[in-house]
Parts: C-alpha cells; sequence; structure tokens
C-alpha cells in the first residue's frame, strides 16, 4: 500500500494516460493527479472511465488560473467543468504573471483576487475547491503573481473554505522562514487543499521550470514539510510532482518506483 | 552632473579600471562601487590612487560574507581591511547558501546573525558599515540564505547601525508585497548602507546569476524603489548593478552612457 501517496501525471510526462494507470495498480498506487492538457489530449469523459475502470481517485487537477489572458472566465470555468468530468475535487489555479508591459505587480494580484472572486460561484456550484498556488519568487512576472502562502491566504480569505484554498508545494515555499506559521494558519483557517512535494536542486537551467528534483535529491526538508502540514490535521493526500527532463527521459514504472521510494525516505 | 548616481563596477565588468576611472569623469560621474576581486588584480592600495587622482568616491566594496565557509572570518576581516584601504566606507556581506550536503536553512540563517556578530568589533573598529544583502530566493540555497529585507533587518538588530546596516537592491526585492513597510522599517531603524538598481528581466538564464537589466528593460518599479527609499531620509547613492553577458560584451563607454541613460529615464 502507498497511503497518501499520489503520483502527480507531471512526473512522469510522457508515460500515456492508460499506461500510467495500469502502472499504478501495477505498484499499488491509488492516487493521481492529472493535468488538463493530458486528458483533454486523451478525452476528459474517457480519461475519468479509465481512473474508473483501474480504481483511481483523482486527487486534483492542474490547472485553471492565467487571470490576466483574454478569456479567462470561460477558460477557467471549463478547468472546473473538466474537473468535476474526471472526478477532481481540487482545481489549481496558477494565477498568472504581469500582462506584456506592464509594471504593476500590486494591480496584477489585486486583479487575481477578484477574478477568483468571479469563478466562485461556479466553483461552489460544481462542488470544485479552486486551491490557490503561490509559486516560487522567480517566476513572479512571468507565470505567478502570488509568491508566498502569506498572499494566498489573504487572496483566499474573502471567501468560504469549501470554494477557495490554497496548494502548498514544498518546491515554491521552502525558502520562505514564515512558511511554518504561515502552515499554520492555513490549517487553522480550512484553506489545505492541496499537498504537494518537489525538491529543491542547483544550479537552476534556462527559464527555471524544469529544475525540480525528486524527494531527497536537494535542500528542501520535505519530511519536516510533510510534518508541519499533518500537525494542522490535514489528512489529505500528498502528491509528487516534479519537472525534470532527466527524469521523463526515463520510463513511466522506473521514474514512479523511483518516485515511491523517495516518498518513502524523504516525505512518509 | 549625474547626481546621486554610482556606477557599481559589475555593470561594466570587463572595463579595465584605469579607463572605468578615466571614462567616469569623461561621463561626469563621480560615484564608483568595486569589487575585491577586481582591485586586488589591479592592487588595493593603487586602486584607491587612481580613484584619488581622478576625484572618485568609493561607495561600496562588493563583497564579505559566505560564513560557512573555512576561513570566513579572516577572509571577512581581509574583506573589511581593503574596504579601508580602498576608501569605501560600505562592505556588502552575500551571506552564503547551505553548506555541501546540508538541509538546516534554519542553521545556516542564524549561523550567518552570529558570525556577523564575531566580524562587527573588526569593522568598527575600522569605520567600514558592514551591510547584509538580502538576496532573491532563489539563491537561497547556494549563495545566500538571507532572503528578505525582513530577515535582513532583524540580523542587523542586535548591532549598532553604524556597524551593521543591510543593502537593499531592487533586483533581489521586487517581487515581495511587504517591500514597501519593510523599507520604511529599514529607514527608521537607520539600516539602510547601500541602494542598488538592476531591472529583473526574464527568462532567465541557466544558473540565474547574469539575468538582470538596466532600469527599465524590466518589470521592476525601479522609480517607485528609489521614492520609497528616498521617503526614509536616505540621501546616499543609488548604484546601478547589472550583471548581464550581453551588455558585458559591448566597450566601457558605451555601457556607461546607457546606465546613465538608464538611471535619468527610471530611476531619478
Amino acid at each position: 500500500m502507498t497511503g497518501r501517496f499520489s503520483l502527480n501525471q507531471a512526473t512522469t510526462k510522457y508515460w500515456p494516460l492508460p499506461s500510467l494507470a495500469a502502472g499504478c495498480v501495477e505498484a499499488g498506487v491509488t492516487r493521481v493527479g492529472l493535468w488538463r492538457e493530458d486528458i483533454q489530449a486523451y478525452g476528459v469523459e474517457k480519461s475519468r472511465r479509465l481512473m474508473d475502470d483501474h480504481g483511481l481517485t483523482v486527487t486534483s487537477l492542474c490547472r485553471g488560473g492565467f487571470f490576466h489572458t483574454d478569456g479567462w472566465l470561460d477558460e477557467n470555468k471549463r478547468a472546473v467543468d473538466e474537473a468535476v468530468t474526471v472526478g477532481a475535487p481540487v482545481l489549481l489555479l496558477v494565477s498568472g504573471g504581469l500582462p506584456a508591459g506592464s509594471r504593476d505587480i500590486d494591480g496584477a494580484r489585486a486583479r487575481v483576487g477578484e477574478r477568483i472572486g468571479d469563478l466562485v460561484p461556479h466553483a461552489l456550484a460544481a462542488g470544485v475547491r479552486l486551491a490557490i498556488e503561490p509559486l516560487h519568487p522567480m517566476f513572479a512576472s512571468d507565470r505567478c503573481v502570488v509568491s508566498t502562502l502569506a498572499q494566498a491566504l489573504d487572496l483566499a480569505a474573502p471567501y468560504p473554505p469549501a470554494a477557495v484554498g490554497v496548494a502548498l508545494d514544498t518546491y515554491h515555499l521552502w525558502w520562505d522562514d514564515t512558511i511554518w506559521a504561515q502552515i499554520e494558519r492555513a490549517g487553522r483557517e480550512d484553506r489545505i487543499a492541496c499537498f504537494q512535494v518537489a525538491d529543491w536542486v542547483t544550479p537552476l537551467p534556462a527559464g527555471v521550470l524544469l529544475g525540480r528534483g525528486l524527494p531527497g535529491t536537494g535542500v528542501v526538508e520535505t519530511r519536516r514539510f510533510r510534518e508541519a502540514v499533518d500537525a494542522t490535521g490535514f489528512t489529505g493526500p500528498i502528491e509528487v510532482e516534479v519537472f525534470d527532463e532527466e527524469l521523463w527521459a526515463r520510463p513511466g514504472p522506473d521514474i514512479l518506483a523511483d518516485t515511491l521510494a523517495a516518498f518513502r525516505a524523504h516525505v512518509r
């Protein structure tokens, strides 16, 4: 048994969904986090049937957000609907960076809060929880203006916890010396919607998106994070989500085996 | 006249020191920030004479710190002494990352505070002010465990402001939504020892060290920073410090001219 472990599909990026489903069963893994681009390519309803047929629980769907782009509301409503269809209780929100030519990060952050509010009724009606994900400050200009857990919790605060929570990813948050207090706060305010684990490995590659490592390969106190999140009373899934070209180049079953081993050695 | 502008030598990395000195005079620039490796190569006392002969004021010396390395105390005392010799009133401290194999960032941060304390008597006796520089959180593991202005101010707090201040660099701090309150705090606590300006440009290059741009080339509200720092009563130099391979490849006088133009358009 693999307990609360969930394989985020991004960790095995090139493993076709049917093989991933069969491989999870083979490895005793019962939970997966999915990505929209992958379930769209395979078919969203077909993905749901595939998960059901293999007894797999979907723990989250990545992602909505990018609130500064044209058509953001329709796109985010579609993302919520896909979460419903595929059986994901949580939709991660990566808020987006600054609009082209803008330096107004305060304005961008305020807009994220407003637009999440616009999305809340649809999410509540659908029974999907939105999870605001703070990304590492190195992504603040081009990917996500929400840079700390404190900001994410402030943005979530106006809305019911059933509608809006936060996603904690160790990769994005490990450097923050206020993180332990903010995790406690996230628990107290009933906002922990998703917990993801990846490690911080240097040197960072160009573009900095694909530099994450399996737990134990870098400097993050991944077990301390898991214990801090558990101490809030959180008993939900723990996704391992790693973006790493070298890891991705390997066969899916090998990646999954190493991911499980890393989870057992450095998270559980 | 170029007012409070100071050319940090790193911006014109490959400009030999005598040419830099002459070029500054030519451009009406009267202030420079220097680097240890460069004044060591040229000769520290000789660098001082060169500055004096050209009527140049040295605004800062980069850098001490790296407190987790062997011989850190002797090395930092040498850095203080070089600051005295070259006439720099301020020595920047880049605190260093995690020791090899360590995940103990709390311990590393505590050690930085202790070791700065060990260095304080030497700095006070020498009349050199130490400036703790928070670096962007993307450098937390391999270059500087001090990631926010709040941390730097907390580390400085036990020591007299004449001995320990902080360095504000827009490149490292721009993403932080608490920065405006912390700049005000830094002024109130009399800790602003150095103010540097660079812009944030994406995509980041591999290793992420050399991705900085001249003011106006990226997303940082550089003038807002200058106004916020001024509002504390700070009237000191404003260094432009940019690490950019493409910029460095150009002739020193051209870089200086563009740096001055960027300063006038986006900082002053």
